[in-house]
């Protein structure tokens, strides 16, 4: 068959990390790939009650087409949740509904991306969004990122030598990789840099409200003076990820593209969904839901570092998240996570390899852990498993050193 | 502020047909201008039990992450179906599960378009999909079509002028605009065309189940013979549009980038909405739901045929669709529809303008009528004050004629 596909199709052909995920799609497997939350938490019961009213009392409008924008009283709802933890000052005409946050970022590329733009992410960064930006066939520069967030020197210095940068992707809270969260002060310079290049950033933010310990941060929206701030919400973690049910806010020529590009894309999200998640919000009690899940997640992330430091040979450093679903564990040089899968998957055990998370690759000596969807027992086990993979591929390592 | 967007943000910048319909927003307004499926026929009731049963029987399941392909339930189902209605022989495998048919034009765009490749449409075709694909900046050619469907010797010239043709964009069933079926003969004949060619064909058939009078007739898949046609079914017409439900059904490896397409795009369908309207098929008679719907609509589209022989003056003629949901009218070429639509508004009845379903213009003299949103009262009326319109614009213009 003569079937022609566009050019960035070449750019997905193959999926190590496919491969990989299906490899370890096993009950005898303790997987610490994924990134779910636990779906024991999911309010199941007051969804039966939710589902059943809004289908009472407007059950014709809620199986209707309604606005790409999205429905009035869940944007009202998001912006007043958005005021009062992320300290923002936004309205719900600044609020768009997407199908998750997956689809801003997908809509990002959209907005912004002619081929051979920049990209500007932290190094690592995630996955999923450096794929949606992948499919616009930009340049993405990993800017170098230490425990505190991305550098701004480093920031400066690769927007003085590139004059296309269309926006530059961040995670300051609890990121996906690294469990890592933004200083006060490096959100403070990280502005003041991008005021002075007028460049969108895109804040990409599923984590923020689940903070076990210490102080809730400004968002960098809040620190928005200019308008270019694009911030990206999402139900998934806070409440359940089944909906598909995500929001970006943002200032008002940008939005009206991110619109554009949901008209074209998919016309708007489940008017019944977004109904169902309005009416939860109106006749129950978020925040108290979002304080079991911490308190369930605080218990498995300290379930996790104390196993870690039990188990973990000498060489190996991980961070200790204060919020969010995962921790990102440094090997020795030497090793390469993704070609010690095999002796993990032998073990009955799972991570993703850190390189996946690199988007110029490069730097295998990295992995990353879920902690949320494991109960504590079966975390304890899996760390066990895994500390005796690492402890023998150091032995191995070092052999092989001595060796040479 | 200095933000620069993607080039193809350009090709959205005004919204002529948003501008109208904001203008017709007014509940003095008769409106055939929408497409919306009439909402007093949704299964309101059964949804109640069926979300409740979803709920009961897998809750946590039902709120969690699930496959980009599909529920597994589901896409049986639809395969089963297609098989019985459009006469193909798929599988489950076959099938993606997509946000409403709209996201599958998309993914269509994404998956074969680089800038500059032509797609192939019927003169008219549906503006949706038009605007979808403009994003991925392709030439889209208009092929000559008739009331049998589109000509294949107008689609072979085309085909012989133009050597980067990525696929070909029809709606066989019931058009959007013109309510046109393609005859049997055509169909085959174009498949000839097709096969020789090797040329993927986008058959959207969002109301092929909608047939009020005549024989179902086979889906260009049913007749596909390389495994180059793609369907794309939704039951946004069929049951509602709230849940944002359609598919695609290709071959393998088609099947697959359209898959890469939505993982990078936003994951996957909302995991509950997948479940109840699986759980609805499992448990309700849909065909038994269509046969109530299409009872419904012929008696609309009755009236309006009715009403428009009485009331539209010499000159003006119209599709009689034998499905679907709209009617196609063609004025005297000195007239501008969009220009009577100030007319319209002012005698509250409102259309949409035809021009907008061609793709390189320049044709003012149409507009598209929907009929299954509206009681029949309100038809007849709409229609009359329509009439009125029409027949004072005829008048004039053939006052002016007379004054040339």
């Amino acid at each position: 068959m003569a079937v022609k596909y566009a050019k960035r199709m070449d750019l997905f052909k193959t999926s190590e990390l496919g491969d990989i995920l299906k490899l370890i799609e096993k009950p005898e497997i303790i997987s610490f790939a994924g990134g779910l939350p636990a779906s024991e938490l999911f309010p199941v019961e007051e969804m039966k009650n939710i589902s059943v009213k809004v289908l009472d009392e407007c059950g014709e409008e809620a199986l209707q087409y309604s606005s790409s924008q999205g429905y009035l009283p869940l944007r009202k709802h998001i912006a007043e949740r958005m005021n009062k933890k992320n300290q923002t000052n936004v309205s719900h005409e600044d609020i768009l509904i997407t199908s998750g946050s997956q689809q801003a970022l997908d809509f990002a590329g959209n907005v912004f991306l002619d081929e051979g733009d920049v990209v500007l992410c932290e190094s690592p960064s995630y996955l999923g969004a450096l794929n949606a930006f992948k499919g616009y066939q930009p340049k993405i520069v990993e800017i170098e990122t230490d425990k505190e967030g991305m550098l701004p020197e480093a920031l400066e210095k690769a927007l003085k030598e590139n004059d296309n940068v269309k926006f530059i992707y961040v995670i300051p809270d609890f990121q996906n990789p690294t469990g890592i969260t933004w200083s006060l002060e490096r959100r403070k310079k990280f502005m003041e840099v991008v005021n002075e290049y007028e460049i969108p950033v895109l804040e990409d933010n599923p984590y923020g409200e689940l903070r076990y310990e210490g102080e809730y941060l400004p968002s960098l929206k809040a620190l928005d003076t200019k308008g270019l701030v694009i911030y990206l919400g999402t139900f998934s973690k806070i409440f359940c990820p089944g909906y598909r049910m995500g929001w970006t806010c943002a200032s008002k020529d940008i939005l009206s593209k991110f619109i554009t590009s949901k008209e074209n894309s998919d016309l708007q999200t489940s008017t019944i969904s977004q109904r169902d998640i309005s009416k939860f919000i109106d006749e129950y009690d978020l925040d108290a839901h979002i304080e079991n899940i911490k308190a369930t997640y605080k218990k498995r992330r300290d379930v996790m570092i104390k196993c870690m430091k039990e188990e973990f040979p000498k060489g190996v450093s991980f961070t200790n998240p204060h919020g969010g679903l995962f921790t990102w564990v440094e090997l020795p040089e030497q090793l390469n996570a993704q070609e010690l899968m095999k002796k993990c998957v032998e073990n009955n055990v799972a991570y993703v390899p850190g390189g996946f998370f690199f988007p110029n690759g490069n730097k295998e000596n990295y992995f990353r852990l879920n902690y949320s969807s494991c109960k504590e027992e079966r975390i304890a086990e899996g760390i066990k498993r895994l500390g005796q993979v690492l402890k023998e591929a150091i032995r191995e390592s070092e052999t092989v050193d001595l060796e040479v």
